[in-house]
């Protein structure tokens, strides 16, 4: 099999020792004959899975005993309309911080249910683009939650501090595509919430971090399977879970612990991204104009100076071995997302190349 | 490795062709080097996989035009909210048959957003238990859709005919544990869904199939993910799918179109189901009081005469090589669930043990 580097934005690549277990035991989980996607979900040897995957989130992610953790079904944007059924009554009033896409479809899902403010940080000049440090955010002085998203996947933009206690809100974050590539402080939260498919497993499953004392607000017509409350009480078993994401998150989170945990994946993520940065900034043919304080670890974005030169260096890092680069289809240019799982390997190659390309076309 | 048979009630057993196909390319998925599980759902091997999965659906039910077929997150638990949500309102009054745990379900979550009236339709006498037989449903006169479970799960009750049109009404049926198990009559009904995790592949995925003309009625306050409009405009992509799910899916609905389609299986379900019909009735120690015309072909429950009875007989089977044979947590017994993976062998396997247990215990 050719050595191929898989970047895409997700679902994304997968730890290669992971996949290879998955593998191995594929039709014969645990030596029972079976494979886990045939195994009932209230079976013991699944449910040891699921609460052993919630025990090491808990342990990653410092999570305090106060917050509870759930698996939800669908991606983040299920999470778009179960936060304010959840949280937000019709006359409360919300900010919604926006600083990319997927911010501002969180906001638009969640005027269904609340009075949403929408604070724009984003600041354009010609030489640059970024975000309104945290302590300038305008927020609603009336405004309980402050909503918004630490790493844009699309835009990739991020706001790297977690909230500050001097705000008096309740802050919730979509850490979907940053969640377990850093340390992060919970305690800061009211409730974060990440789609699996980045860094965590498959596709098809949220995981939501929730202060205990906001479990109890839900709106009357929330479905059941979105309402956290009732997901905890069942211990995320209230509908048939994903089982073979779950399965299969487990074994991410326990390669991430046997890694050396977040710091140390923080410190291998920073080094990727800054091996990428230096590449864009010292080669004037790729474009990247944003602040480098708000420059996201995961999904480093660049344009070039034309479309046709975009899909030449597309075609050439494709026969290069270096796959699903395009930008998302309404940005267009280029994203490379380095999640967890890229190896620092695939990261040193896709810069040999665009050094390469930048010499060879320019 | 061992023989086994898996009689879980879902997640179930899956086709052993599908399953070692899944394996070997489980890594390497179309010589790419990468895993479906790791490939956007924009990337067009994907996008190839799920819609022909729409066109062997579409096939294999024969769906008329005016039909959508859309893939939702979660299980039927979340239908039971999406139902009501996308198409009745607050002052519908709606018909909700009763046959057993999943109905009864179905109907309390109605409640939130309807005028639900439950019409149980079971009949118990000391000899055995029916259902009141279609025409003979006591709907309500001002209702305009009817509610009910084709195959009830746990209960091991089946309502078998398809819903006549002298009623006036519309017919929406959950059909998680039967659809495609034999053919269906689309055109009497205006919704049906089923969760992926008995007869179409691993669980965390819904199908809906939908009259085109139900899909403009959605209340406001239904969550993006949930709407049937939205995800239909989407082509079920509107939140990442669970790709892995619907990839395995299409390779199970290519092998039901290999065994010759919904006909055939039906006959071979059929045979399936009389073969352990037949074992408890003529051997006394095994007790179903169902009637005839409602057992479930899916579904095989039988008591024994006391639980320290059913632990022995469970405790054997597995020695045997049968496993998950265990009723539902709430109901207890014995349970065959004999999907149309479940090959004949299995079921005769259980048969020739059930007619041993009963030799040698009574």
């Amino acid at each position: 099999m050719k050595k191929v580097y898989n970047f895409s934005p997700g679902p994304s690549v997968l730890p290669k020792e992971v996949m290879l277990k998955a593998k191995k035991e594929f039709n014969n989980f645990n030596n029972s004959g079976f494979s886990i996607l045939e195994i009932s979900h209230r079976d013991k040897s699944f449910i040891k899975i699921i609460r052993n995957s919630e025990k090491i989130i808990r342990e990653l992610l410092l999570v305090p005993d106060n917050y509870s953790i759930i698996f939800c079904h669908g991606g983040a944007r299920g999470q778009f309309s179960a936060i304010p059924m959840n949280l937000f009554h019709s006359k409360e009033k919300v900010d919604y911080i926006i600083s990319g896409y997927w911010s501002k479809l969180a906001a638009q899902e969640a005027k269904k249910y609340c009075l949403v403010n929408e604070i724009d940080i984003r600041e354009f000049t010609d030489k640059e683009m970024k975000l309104k440090s945290m302590e300038m955010w305008k927020l609603t002085k009336d405004s309980k939650y402050v909503h918004y998203c630490p790493n844009e996947t699309i835009d990739g933009v991020a706001i790297h501090p977690t909230p500050s206690c001097f705000y008096k809100k309740i802050f919730i974050a979509d850490y979907s595509s940053s969640i377990l590539s850093h340390p992060i402080n919970i305690k800061s939260f009211g409730v974060i919430y990440a789609g699996f498919q980045k860094n965590i497993g498959p596709s098809g499953t949220t995981l939501v971090i929730i202060k205990n004392d906001l479990l109890e607000n839900v709106n009357y017509f929330t479905p059941s399977i979105l309402n956290y409350s009732l997901q905890n009480k069942n211990q995320s078993m209230y509908n048939t879970p994903t089982t073979f994401s779950i399965y299969l998150a487990e074994m991410v989170l326990k390669w991430i612990k046997k890694k050396g945990g977040l710091k140390r994946i923080n410190i291998v993520n920073q080094n990727k991204s800054k091996i990428l940065y230096e590449t864009i900034d010292k080669n004037n043919c790729y474009i990247n104009k944003i602040s480098q304080k708000n420059r996201s670890i995961m999904n480093i974005v660049f344009h070039m100076q034309s479309s046709f030169m975009e899909n030449l260096f597309l075609k050439e890092a494709r026969k290069n071995g270096l796959f699903f680069l395009e930008g998302h289809r309404k940005k267009g240019g280029i994203r490379a997302s380095i999640y967890n799982a890229m190896p620092i390997s695939g990261v040193k190659k896709l810069s040999r190349f665009m050094k390469k390309f930048a010499i060879q076309n320019y």
